[in-house]
């Protein structure tokens, strides 16, 4: 799904969610972490259309499994209560009371229904939510809503990332006599969390989105799924799953522009949607914990799109071929062997595989290159590596980055820097 | 299968391969590798039942392709050719005419039938074996062959191990009528090879055993699936699955004694090679490369075996699970994100888990523990973790190790190394 978006896509300098017209966020300190501002609201007055994608994690923490079951209720949501420190994850039937509760005070304050407002968490497992400090949190963001607040709410989302990761963009809805464009320019805005725990099973991370068009809750959920398959479902900084994973996207019309079926308005949409999410995962990666390198493995030719994406995520997740790449070693044996442990059909004899320009495996075996090239290709930030199997039509782009000393260290000390 | 094995079992001291009578062992240094032994032969003179078990990988190296086919004209092995330093994967058609060629060498050398030999590797992928020094190999260990040599031989496989793994036993066959039992003495002894790529997905790494027990194939091909299934199988430093991994079992006879039929016998035979295989598995873990913890998950009350090893796995796989260990940091909510992971239904309300004699999870929630207990047990070298999932009555023990800063340098220097 690699369409050429650039034509009608402007970025938004500095853009933020709350570029997107009638959104508002606002965000505190309310004492779930130490220093840091660790809560936040994203609200907007509008009708809206919601779409969400959810961790499949059995473990999946209570505002997972309290906002999926809002949103088989309305799907208009106005508001989304957001805490950082502490995921509410492991709590049992106490963690999903207080996420209810959550929705219960954030409604008296902002003066909405329970149904339209969702919570989300990411933090460490196993801590109950403090109340009085949620509610506190709640007082404060519900009275300081603001139309500039989508920076501050970036940052409040964060756990031990080191940058906020958003993102806005405009682009030009194309004339269409079905459908009733005001202005004929659409704003998507997107603010993503996440470093660790990040792999491509699921919707990972936690992701909000906004949109100023109208659409369906049928066509925005395919679109959604489409997007995020194609992005947050391709990047992987460690294989590990979280518990507490949401996307979440709010549509509110405000920009006039309705999406009302399957159109060349609906492609631009998804394009533009796409690259929103593109360039969020992308962040994530460039963010991950103590990585040195950001690489993508292209593997082509697969008999079909799971083969050839559960391939990439295989090379994606070894952690020899991770630190053979930390190393700056082209190891590509470790590629071939992760390639090897996959449960698909492979015929070895036809593998090749590519680092940039140079070809390191011809048909299963080791192939004759300038070894110094591809010393010097190694110590490049940027690494793009392609795996063709010959054996279909089928493509996928997964990224990743390598595994450091700083991995190790960021996530064996977790529990100091808290 | 943990019976009580310890009655009739004794552990030879610093016991080798070539205790086990009628083995012989030879190795040297034929130049594969700078500076240690890298070659070595395993015979014996008698007739044998052999039985191997060989990786899943796709990319199966050339070794593991030619002593598959090997095994499928004759079980009757009287020799295996082992080199170390190059792994003969990733070299196509060439490198199975080297694998059949060493066959070749080694028959006119040993003066066998090339039916009656198998070949091992072990090292590098993508490199031709380079024949000349193969022969200088079989040439020099074919005319060192010794009822002694099984020390060298054990140290010949490794790569970058720290140490070589090896034990053998002896117990006590039972009288049984049936049976022709000479000296009521039956020996078992192994050696293995392996500190990366350990997974329990196959037969993990290069594992060299020997008894002399006569046994027909069907009654060893079921005991060492059995006894691999619960050992190295349960396995895991990395996730990482390997293009050469193999375990051969050779057995001669030489002590009279014969297993006819899943008797008593047979079952003594199956908890003999439990506990060498067990033994033999912990080497392993306990050599993991920058290993400061040696973990045991124990997976009770799972719907079924396969759920709780895979579920074990999971959490042995787990990178962030991996470094919280080597931060010495009880933080179980990983384990929880890693539980949740697997496709199986897992009822989150039910699990608890434990850490040695303290409860740190109940019902899918904290469990109110002594922390201080708890940061003084996370000191120890050997943890030991429970999960109860409460739902059936099968359960597994997986072995695994943390990762450290030595794992990511030994691993991003390997070529350095080499």
């Amino acid at each position: 799904m690699e369409t050429d978006y650039s034509n009608n896509i402007k970025i938004i300098h500095e853009g933020t969610i709350t570029d997107v017209p009638d959104f508002f966020a606002s965000s505190c300190h309310c004492g779930l972490r130490k220093f840091r501002e660790d809560f936040c609201i994203l609200y907007t007055p509008e009708e809206t259309c919601c779409s969400g994608m959810f961790t499949s994690n059995k473990f999946a923490a209570a505002p997972v499994i309290v906002s999926k079951e809002q949103l088989t209720k309305t799907r208009d949501i106005r508001a989304i209560v957001i805490s950082s420190g502490i995921a509410n994850a492991c709590t049992g039937l106490p963690g999903i009371e207080n996420a209810k509760h959550t929705i219960e005070l954030a409604s008296r304050y902002l003066n909405l229904n329970t149904e339209n407002i969702l919570v989300a968490s990411t933090g460490r497992i196993g801590k109950q939510l403090p109340m009085d400090k949620v509610e506190r949190g709640i007082s404060i963001c519900s009275k300081n809503l603001s139309r500039v607040g989508g920076h501050n709410a970036a940052r409040a989302i964060l756990t031990i990332d080191k940058n906020s990761k958003e993102i806005a963009i405009k682009y030009t809805g194309n004339q269409n006599d079905k459908i009733n464009i005001k202005n004929n320019e659409i704003t998507i805005g997107g603010m993503a969390k996440g470093s660790v725990m990040i792999e491509p099973d699921m919707a990972t991370t936690l992701v909000f989105l906004a949109a100023d068009v109208k659409i369906s809750s049928v066509l925005l959920d395919e679109a959604l799924r489409e997007c995020v398959d194609n992005t947050f479902n391709c990047v992987s900084t460690d294989g590990c799953q979280s518990t507490n994973d949401m996307i979440l996207m709010l549509t509110n019309g405000a920009s006039g522009n309705e999406i009302a079926e399957r159109d060349k308005n609906f492609n631009d949409f998804k394009n533009a949607l796409f690259f929103v999410l593109k360039a969020l995962s992308l962040k994530v990666i460039e963010d991950a914990e103590g990585a040195t390198k950001i690489i993508e493995i292209n593997v082509i030719n697969a008999h079909n799109k799971l083969e050839a994406r559960s391939l990439g995520k295989k090379i994606a997740n070894s952690i020899l071929f991770k630190t053979a790449m930390f190393g700056e070693d082209l190891n590509w044996g470790r590629i071939a062997a992760a390639i090897g442990s996959v449960e698909h059909q492979i015929d070895q004899n036809k593998v090749d595989i590519y680092l940039d320009d140079i070809q390191v495996m011809k048909n299963g075996q080791a192939n004759d290159f300038d070894i110094e090239h591809g010393n010097k290709l190694m110590k490049n930030k940027n690494l793009k590596f392609v795996v063709d199997l010959k054996a279909g039509n089928d493509s996928a782009k997964i990224y990743t980055n390598d595994i450091s000393y700083d991995y190790i260290k960021i996530n064996a000390e977790y529990k100091k820097q808290k």
